[in-house]
Formats: structure tokens, C-alpha cells, sequence
């Protein structure tokens, strides 16, 4: 019965992100199998962790040989919905933005950033990073036209909640953040927001208890 | 006896930044007090766990009133080791680099990029968002020199190992990494990584959650 709309709490999400960046590893490494404990060591958690997990969607390994590696990770992408590719539309075009279009990772998780808007006339029509730069003007149309439901939101701190709501009227249901403040959307919406210093704050942290 | 040498669990340690951030605005709005009600309210978590958390390191509100806010505030970025300014080194001053040294929130949170590295000879000596670029060849006399503890990584993948050793050897005990790649450091340094792929990964997962 895998994801027979019971809502997984965040932690096993967000930990079935980390199981599928491993199980990807061992699949570009030709590995068949992977064991409970063996996920559990990689990942520093406990194999029963790993095993209450897995088995919250129905998956259970065999006795002795563990979990075939592409037919996990491949239930894994099902169930985080990355078995198909998302279309992305980013708006700003600037240092991050352009950065952001560069990043490979996003497609090789199945995110294809599939517009891109700038604000600044000087880029309408350009080129970055091979995607054709929209002005911000026409961000509405585009998104709903090619009924696009992720945004990343990479435009100045003061330009921020504008875009957001406009995101949102055109059909987006989802913004992932990087502009340091907080956006007023419908709850129809959900914002992930990418804090920076926040995970430059915790590593800190983690440095310094080192030191006691 | 606040953080006498004993490690906080990482949850409660990532929800202090998260009381701080929201400490900050209260701040700015110049309120005096607030009550755990409310933080936990702001922060979607049950009055009784935010209590918990602060009662961790001997912060007890008084009945009716809560917490004096700047108070409050200064004791989690005590206890954060962000009540003082980390000096920050950043390589990599490509398009991500260059957004990163133009990112307002480190400086607020605490951390000042204060020398930033790059392969490309063509960036030696030139000027990003005010800091002058040193050649990567420079990476372990400076950062020795200046005592740097923390770096940033936002190099390509491909050089990002090498960049990491280097860091290790010259004293740095974290490393945020943005590089889309695992690194094998010493037991004694701390790395970071920042997927922004799972983020999106996991807002989109959301997206489809609330779609059921």
C-alpha cells in the first residue's frame, strides 16, 4: 500500500531525500543490493530507523540480502514525485539566479528550470546560461500558460512578496526562497525558504561545541 | 549554568536559530517581551516544546509575562557562538560566490567574508562586491595567517576535494559546502553541505501532498 494518501511526517520525507541521494550513489556504482544496517551506517542512522522508514510505503527487503538498489530508488523517486521532471520557473536573472541555472543538480533530480524572468530591461531577451531571459512583465502569462507550479525566488529582498504574489495568482503552488524575508502567500502555497546564514549559523555551532 | 559543555541535540540547536531569526523581528518591531505561546505560535511548535528547548540552557520566562526579548535574543546567539563575528573565508568567486559575498543576511547573523579565493588567474587582484579576489595558491598562507575556522565552497565539483583538503590542512574546522559532492575531510572538521536540489526536492514533494 504505498502512498495511499497517508501524509509522511516531514522527518521521513526529508530523510527519504537523503536515502535516494545514497541509493543513486550505489546505483553509479553498479551495486545491486544494499542492507538496512549498510543505509543505516552510511546515513548515521539505526537500520531500524531505516527499515520503519522504508516500510512506512510498503517496502521490505529480503532476509539476509537486503533491498535491490534501483527498484528502492526508484520507489523512493515515486513517492517524492521526482520519477517525472518538473518544470521550474525562476525569476531573477542576477549572480544567484545565474548560479542556480548552472547548477546541474536540479536536473539530475528531475527539476528543468523552463523559464526565466528578470526585472532588468537590459536582460529581456538575453541569453543566460542557454535560457532565454522574459521580462518580469510577462511572468503571468508564461507561468500559466505552460501551467508551471514550482518557483525559485531569487530577486532582491524588497522585490520579494511582488513576485511572490504574483506567482501565486498565475498558479504556483510551491516557492523555494532565497530572498532573506518572509512572504504572505495563500495557504494554497507552500514556501520553502533557503536561509543562508542559518546553515552557516549551525555549522558554526557545531564547530565550536567541538572545541568544549 | 547555560551551555556548561553539554551538547545540545542538532533539532534543538537548529530551532534556536530559528527563535533567533524570529527574536530579530521582534527586535526591530522593538517589542520587550514575548511569551512561549507566542513563539511557538510564530514557529508552529507547541508552547510546551519551546519552553523545553529554552529551559535547556536556564532560560525560564516569567509567568504572564514571557521572556524579555532582547534578552532572550542575546543568550541564543551566546549559546549560537554568533554573539561574536566569525571571519569567513569563500572560494569559488563565480556567479554563486559573487551572490554569496553580495548576500546581506551572513553579515547580519554574524559572519564576514573576509578573504575570498579563485582559481581563474584572470580574477587575481580584481574586485568582487568590494573584496579582493586572492589566487587560490594563497588559500593556505591566508587562512592560516588570519585564523580563519570557517569557509565557504563554491567551486565546481570536480575541484572541490582538493579545495577541501587544502582548507583541513590550513586550520579550517567547517566547511559549507555548495559543491554538489561528497568530501572526505578529517574527523576534526565539519562539513555542511547545502543540497539545494533536495530543497526543491522536498518542496515539490509538498506540493504533491496537498494535491491528494
Amino acid at each position: 500500500m504505498p502512498d495511499s494518501g497517508q501524509r509522511l511526517p516531514k522527518a521521513v520525507s526529508q530523510r527519504l531525500s537523503l536515502y535516494l541521494r545514497h541509493l543513486e550513489a550505489l546505483e553509479a556504482k553498479q551495486r545491486g543490493t544494499v542492507s538496512s544496517s549498510q543505509l543505516a551506517r552510511a546515513l548515521g542512522l539505526t537500520a531500524a530507523q531505516v527499515r520503519k522508514d522504508l516500510a512506512y510505503f510498503g517496502q521490505f527487503g529480503f532476509p539476509g540480502v537486503g533491498y535491490k538498489v534501483p527498484n528502492l530508488a526508484q520507489e523512493v523517486r515515486r513517492i517524492l514525485g521526482t520519477d517525472r521532471t518538473w518544470r521550474v520557473a525562476l525569476v531573477g536573472a542576477g549572480n544567484l539566479g545565474t548560479a542556480l541555472l548552472r547548477y546541474r543538480g536540479f536536473r539530475r533530480q528531475g527539476f528543468e528550470i523552463a523559464s526565466v524572468f528578470d526585472a532588468d530591461p537590459r536582460l529581456d531577451g538575453k541569453t543566460v546560461a542557454g535560457v532565454r531571459v522574459h521580462p518580469i512583465g510577462e511572468l503571468s502569462r508564461v507561468v500559466r500558460d505552460e501551467g508551471i507550479k514550482l518557483a525559485i525566488l531569487a530577486v532582491p529582498a524588497e522585490a520579494a512578496q511582488e513576485v511572490a504574489s504574483s506567482l501565486a495568482q498565475a498558479g504556483v503552488r510551491g516557492i523555494l526562497n532565497f530572498a532573506p524575508t518572509r512572504l504572505d502567500v495563500p495557504e494554497s502555497v507552500r514556501v520553502h525558504a533557503v536561509d543562508l546564514a542559518l546553515q552557516l549559523e549551525q555549522l558554526a555551532f557545531r564547530v565550536r561545541q567541538d572545541d568544549r
